[in-house]
């Protein structure tokens, strides 16, 4: 999966941008809950730690209904963008409401969770899953497609006029997608290189005033978890 | 100032983007009011209904608080993009609240119901005006800076961790005042003119599905009213 | 159809108080889209601002869904009543939540933005369109009144124990179809003129504190649109 | 205080209105808590139940924040109108947000409740209290009147355009408050009884669909209080 | 029904707390509407004035959707704790949505209103009413057993994963229900036994400092009601 | 910290109530921020999947502003209770709108998420900092009482009527505030630990129906992290 979202990551950027696709070291295949979500959130925040060199432009969190966003704000000063918040960003440009189809109802509230935390419910006219995982939903192009259209038509009759792909398994299917529903639909991975290529090119970094201002230094038993000989650390 | 507009969104666009700077044919020399956004709103549509050649990728509305983004985008298919609404979608990526400083005390209920309407209000901790008119804002930019700066630090006491520029006039004065107050500035008319290449590098336009669908076409009796010769309309 | 309203408005009124029905002088047979809605924005406010006399108690905006309503407050010191704000507030004295049947579904999401702004959409439980578009709904009565009690019943199941004729080419059909209905039906513009008679019997105007002061006097070219050789202006 | 709201009503009703003035016959005799308005929405019930001829065509609750509004409207087919909703809806249509000034600080709380049910919460910009009580505040309109004022100022930096008398005991001083402000000042008492009228006029009542229906009959021990005797209740 | 009631609180009270019933002296045998809750919460403030002793800890008010909430808050110091308000708050620690099942589809409202005020709606899911009056659904417990799960299925679907028993007379179902329906469903009645008794082992009463301090001295024609003879009163 | 808040988690507990104080096996030594939070959020899941015995009957959070709930809702069946919603939900019963009063700047945004997601943010009227680090405030008592009393004066000009202690450092300085203030302060610990004892007694436990149901099984490569030897998972 991270193949492909590396490679929609770079049929979007611009000209002499250079996408590295980074996962984390440790934690679960794929995100389908909170659980998954802060496991993952723990070991994204544990990667960069440890990565050996920090010259990142901005990063991109390729979870759709990510959690642990704010708090790598607080670790980088670079533009930090989540998927979820880039879809829907986006899908307000183009439509009145938009909706978001995702993979498993269990994660319908994991993402109106990350959207009202975000600031952008109010436009959100509905949240539908497909009932298949998220591991599943990119191994069966043809199946996810179909099941996509039919969700999307519910999401229709609830106020949607754009989509969002509620799932990074679903990148790079927007285009087939979008041809079939006659209606926008947003990618959040090119939504998201996209944003921080545009954050990037202004100059403009995360605000270190005072919420997402750099961890305090103290004391971290064991942490980063990944590598604990170096003296790393925020 | 429509000059130091275009030099703005020239500064920012890619290369290879093309940047049109379109004044309407009639209509108030700048926006204040309700009064003169309504009227700016209509010689826009004017504005667009008569170009000859409508061969453009995206339309960037550079008034802030500007009225008439919904129209333009059912006027048009390509993707519609208001500066405040830019602003403030790129706010939200960098704060966890943003706020406006704007020219006059009247644009503040303006501005509000333009962001109220763009969904992204709930974010938005401060909207504060400097008590300058948006001409002589841009006139004396160091006495403009002066007074942004003591407007700034309401905002920042109301709770924004980062600023919008709240009027156009204010182009070009960002990174100046981001790096006197050490918090990040957003330019809309920068912001808005990423975002309008971000839809179009995805090939995302304005949905067409129900409420921002093509004008019905119907009588319109003198209109468009700047070349009632041309057969014209939507 | 401005006959219809005046018709409607004249049969509210309390005696003594006069009716005068304007068309603006230019622009949209009908508002069915934000397009027409801020073209015939504009064109009232010229017809306001071309005025010889302006002698009005009170100003009625006939239009639900309106535009402009801003603008007019400011270009004017008398209370301006929109019959969709008029509607809805009525509405509310009757019933804990409304609803609003309209003509297209295009409209839905116009009015919703109209009744946001107005600080009314907490109580509306829905808004259905008939799927008829403004001309047509005046023409054949009982065409539309068929049509209107089917989307009531949707509106009734959406929560509505009240409903608003969401168009004003509905207007002069609430009685029917209260009866028909056994629930109460306002008619925005019956709503509207007594509204404006309650404002101008309790001798209050529109406040000019800030945000609807008078437009600041300014070059405005070509304006107003239809009586460029008057001096005019707010 | 009754025979001052009465005068008011009689000043502002339509010319063949008859003004009836109904006090509770048991109860306190100024509403400054949840408990004194839980005990007079308990008494009005009970004086309505307890009328001879219930030949009205309206209900106006001349209280301020007065508890029991949905109680008379399920007892009555006839439209209710509380002061509060009536003055807060009239300051709606004639600034973009307003403010209320009562007597007590511990009044602040209830107009907010009774502003949120009623829906007009969100326009609502400040509720501020003089600190008299609100038998002393109509007695001494000199005094009531400069701290009003003062109170008014606050009002107003809090963000309010228009402001309602927020008690029944202020009624009569809108006008001379309002010319000392430069701003409308709505007189509750006033906008509920032509809101009443209106509804009146366009001949409609409480709708009776679900919420508000009448009362289920059953057995009420000891009710209604005051005349045992009567067979009577809703 | 007052027995079940206090079975149920015996039934969840802790080893030393004494459950002492009381019902008021007057009004209706069942709160199913606004005009019934009125006069309920007067006949309680009465009921609590005329009490010999006021030794108690706390008070439960046990009526789903109860008003007059915030006035015994002001008559009394110790807790007050309304089952509406109690069974919300717990459901939201065991779900990230609740529904709320009642017996009438009057009584949505009332609910709706009762849980706004508590600030309590924005994780309510559902609102579903049984169509059963309140006394006979708890007379006949297999056949609202039954009804109450067809309606527990819609408020599933409308997105509720806990239910609260909203009504005092679905007492004692609860267990039974959620065993049935696979997810947690409470008691109100329970609930806010054990709330009372949280605030008092913590030593928590009522706040005294603005809005339900003690109601202010002051004549009070007729009150208590029910005892006249006493000096009585708050 | 730990042995300060098992202090007045066993002063609160009923009798026959045991309190196990457990700490994460990494991670940071307290938690000011989300990068603190996300990466203790992780540590909990872990401390909790590599517990030897589960036979836990609920469990309590207790840190303000914790983020890991809603996994750990997932990761276990027993009622899980945050200290942050628990001070809240119990502040709610006392006041119409109560306050925070926590440790640094930095923390409130974190905290209003917190409640935000736990639908408990509209009666909050102020969240207010002391300055102060997380550890510091917990080691001079006299110096953080003294600072929370001038916090406190300002929460309350807020609107606040109750307020909550912010952080888990003051935990059992509630009596010593409430008494200097002459409000009800609730401490989170103690309000969690009642909370939890109620969902217990009265047998209810988290909903599994769809968003907190079981993890699903699947790779988490090194997952837990302190015990990767156990078969462990969730």
């Amino acid at each position: 999966m991270t193949d492909r979202i590396a490679a929609t990551a770079r049929a979007t950027a611009s000209p002499g941008t250079e996408i590295v696709a980074l996962e984390p070291l440790w934690g679960p295949s794929s995100v389908e809950s909170y659980y998954d979500g802060f496991i993952a959130a723990a070991a994204m925040l544990d990667r960069v730690a440890t990565l050996v060199s920090h010259d990142l432009d901005a990063l991109v969190l390729a979870g759709f209904g990510e959690v642990g966003r704010e708090a790598l704000r607080e670790q980088l000063h670079v533009p930090v963008v989540d998927i979820a918040e880039a879809a829907a960003l986006v899908a307000q440009l183009l439509a009145p409401r938009y909706g978001v189809v995702t993979c498993l109802p269990r994660q319908v509230g994991l993402i109106r969770d990350n959207l009202r935390l975000a600031g952008l419910l109010e436009r959100c006219a509905s949240i539908r899953a497909l009932g298949v995982d998220v591991l599943d939903s990119g191994a069966d192009e043809d199946a996810t497609v179909a099941r996509f259209l039919e969700e999307a038509a519910h999401a229709v009759a609830d106020g949607a006029e754009a989509l969002c792909l509620g799932s990074a398994g679903f990148t790079g299917m927007a285009t087939r997608l979008s041809e079939a529903l006659g209606m926008p639909v947003v990618d959040g991975v090119a939504a998201a290189v996209t944003l921080a290529e545009s954050c990037h090119r202004m100059g403009l970094r995360t605000s270190k005033l005072t919420t997402w201002s750099d961890p305090i230094p103290k004391e971290r038993k064991g942490w980063p978890v990944s590598a604990p000989e170096h003296s790393g650390g925020a």
